[in-house]
């Protein structure tokens, strides 16, 4: 074959935290990421649904909360890895601009790679969305 | 040595989804935790408070658990192994039985295994805790 083998789940595992560690997650969406990339949060609005399809999508939420939110520190544990499938645990401290309010929240996500990018991701909270 | 080297974090995670698929949570419990496990939930109340310590409280807590919800399936993914830890995620069917309320619920759960004990459990979930 003239082209590569797809990397593997543990590969694109590494490649993501070594990313998102570097504050370059805008990075990891475009390298790593299928352009049909499902984003599942717990909660949605009109704005922004739980829900969101497509390399364009995920990379506007992304922006979006990168320019709303300052980023004071953030930890990222992992990756915990599995078959097709890998986990990070996310720690951000970060103050949310338009309020003022800085908050500490803690989450998993859940990775689903196919043919070397990643096609899903699912967040898992530990504080309730609605805690302030 | 005479005594066997501790099971290794890939190991312990493999017997607790085993016991896990087979509905033999306390089982797992029993077997593969710390007696100074911790258990990290994302909201306590006076009853249950959000983190609690050792076997007894923990085992407490599944037993109550296990008493007042009607299992109707369960799907345990994983497990997602990373260094000392491992990520396991949860998808339950279940009636309350005093409220008669079924719901389905997705969660994580970041397991910290040491010297071949899980002797942390931390629980994140994709449904906001408060949605009936």
């Amino acid at each position: 074959m003239a082209t590569a083998a797809p990397a593997s789940t543990a590969s694109v595992a590494q490649e993501l935290v070594t990313l998102c560690r570097a504050g370059r997650n805008m990075d990891a969406v475009e390298q790593l990421y299928s352009p049909k990339i499902v984003s599942v949060e717990p909660m949605g609005d009109e704005n922004m649904p739980a829900e969101m399809t497509g390399l364009e999508a995920v990379k506007g939420k992304n922006k979006w909360w990168f320019d709303n939110n300052e980023v004071h520190s953030r930890e990222v544990n992992g990756p915990f890895v599995g078959e097709g499938q890998f986990a990070v645990q996310y720690t951000y401290d970060t103050t949310f601009k338009p309020t003022g309010q800085r908050v500490t929240m803690t989450e998993m996500a859940l990775y689903t790679v196919k043919d070397g990018k990643v096609v899903r991701e699912q967040f898992y909270y530990n504080v309730p969305a609605e805690r302030p």
